[in-house]
């Protein structure tokens, strides 16, 4: 079995001990005589399976007890009609630092009024602009950010202050990947198929305060509220995507949970953001107080020689490294789950690539 | 590997020869070096499997070429939101035969005037009431069935006349489980997980003409038009439970398709039918011209005894026979991937179990 270094975006790589575990029990989990996927999602050996997940997510994630996590269907995407549907009332604020902050925002305006307090679309999304208390609207019921934009490579480095006004973030490409304090905020969402598992699960975690008057016309299944009542099985949730997550996150723990990925993530974006800014034929187009320690997007200058370069790493087993039609270029999507062998091997690649192309 | 033959209503068993598939390419499918979780949905890999999925399930379904084939999430219960949002602009007519009719019902409450045209409510469900032509509501929009009833046991036999109005149905507990005219219905969908494959995928068939009036409320997720023109992919989808499901697709065009299938459940179903109708001990409660093939409800009258059989059952390898808390009892769910051996092992501890408990 020959295994590729994956750098998609999402859905991304997997560890491979999660994949080993998914592929033994596939046929008979335990003694159940029957595959995960086979299972009730009421029956006690599925309940077991989702608990642990939940829990497991919790323990890593160090959620408080006033917050409750839903596992989900729809994506981010359906959150980005969930949250307006679940939380305007009067006006929500939105920050557009990417392709899905403005996604985000653009889908509440359905709902009612939405200003935009913080933008770096003219500026095609190269930094984080700042959020400070004075600029959140008189009454707002929320902020909304993208705490990681996958397409751009920018990232927020502190959680931006919005006094009484909770804080919603869009996770979805770098949750996990470093320690936060979940109490700053008052829902955090997530697509799985980044840093937390397969695609087909969404992950919420919400504040006890926040769900209970969604709008009338809210589909059920986005009603945070009724959620909660049943403990994220108003219907059939994705249960297999959830069980292969449970993996993930037990196998995140076995290696030091969040704080020692951090820093695996720290050295993994460290090493190929060094060498951008120590070669000249690579560059980074992001201010470097905002770039990403997930996405690290970079560009020769050469259409032609980007796409030389896609070609032959993927000839060399580095694959999916195209950059975003949005962007150009190429991108590397360096999640928890690459091992930092992935990313040195893509380092070793781009300076030969360097030398061969001077 | 000790497997058991799995009565679930859903999600439900697989066919054997899919989930080994699934376990032999868990860590590399083909020459990718990746696991299908693994894939971009845009990657070229991965939009083969899609695209393979997405036609067999039209050669089984036999699906004329007006039609699109979405796959989505959200389950049924997310369609029972999306079907007014897309198509509700005066009236709805809905039959209520069953707890997801009767839910589909309420749902469509949220979104205008609905109206109850048909209903076994008062009588238990224990049968399909007809709809006529000149029971269909002078405005419309559509007409909303369940055409199996999976906590009841009920099906219907034939497909309804409604003259111009489209024809909306819930399949999730029969599809592919017997031919069907999709000529006659403006709209079809099923969850996955009864008879399609895992959880976490929803399957909507759609006539050309319909998708394109959403109301400006509507989540982009929900919105037909936007999802037939983004091929499903709007955001990412659920991949896993799609290529799961292709697997299925082709394993029951191995058998012979749907034609074949059909003969087949026509005598898994009849052989417990019979048992039951020939028993002193067994009672089913449904109209015998409304009895569905798929789940087959069925009471002692003795609910220790229920207790009993399920307890039992269970240790001979017969799991998740226990009927729904709203009916009690009994019920064997026994969709396609149920080989006709586990329904003839049942069948032999039936009749054992009657013998001893006479």
């Amino acid at each position: 079995m020959d295994r590729v270094y994956n750098f998609a975006a999402g859905p991304a790589a997997l560890p491979l001990p999660v994949l080993e575990t998914a592929q033994k029990e596939m046929l008979a989990y335990g003694s159940t005589g029957m595959s995960v996927m086979e299972m009730s999602h009421r029956s006690k050996m599925y309940l077991e399976i989702f608990e642990r997940a939940q829990s497991a997510f919790r323990r890593v994630m160090n959620v408080p007890d006033n917050y409750k996590v839903l596992f989900l269907q729809g994506g981010a995407t359906g959150q980005f009609a969930a949250v307006p549907m679940n939380l305007l009332k009067t006006e929500a604020d939105y920050a557009d630092t990417g392709n899905f902050a403005h996604g985000a925002m653009v889908e509440a305006q359905k709902y009612g009024k939405v200003n935009c307090i913080a933008s770096s679309r003219d500026d095609g999304y190269t930094f984080i602009p700042d959020i400070t208390p004075d600029m959140v609207s008189e009454n707002a019921d929320y902020v909304h950010i993208t705490t990681n934009n996958t397409i751009f490579g920018t990232r927020y480095t502190s959680v931006p202050e919005t006094g009484k006004v909770p804080l919603v973030a869009d996770m979805s490409s770098n949750i996990l990947s470093e320690e936060v304090d979940v109490s700053k905020f008052g829902v955090i969402y997530a697509g799985a198929q980044k840093n937390i598992g397969p695609a087909g699960l969404t992950v919420v975690v919400v504040r006890d305060d926040l769900p209970g008057s969604a709008r009338p016309d809210c589909p059920k299944l986005f009603d945070w509220a009724l959620q909660v009542k049943n403990d994220s099985m108003l219907n059939t949730p994705p249960c297999y995507s959830i069980y292969v997550a449970g993996l993930c996150f037990e196998w995140l723990e076995s290696l030091g949970g969040v704080k020692a990925i951090e820093e695996i993530n720290k050295e993994k974006s460290a090493l190929l953001y060094d060498l951008i800014d120590n070669s000249s034929l690579y560059r980074n187009n992001v201010r470097k107080d905002c770039r990403s320690r997930m996405n690290v997007p970079f560009v020769t200058g050469d259409a032609d020689l980007d796409a030389k370069f896609v070609k032959e790493a993927a000839a060399n087993g580095l694959v999916n490294i195209k950059g975003h039609r949005l962007v150009g270029g190429m991108r590397a999507s360096i999640y928890n789950a690459m091992p930092i062998e992935g990313v040195r091997a893509l380092a070793e690649f781009m300076k030969k690539f360097e030398k061969e192309n001077a």
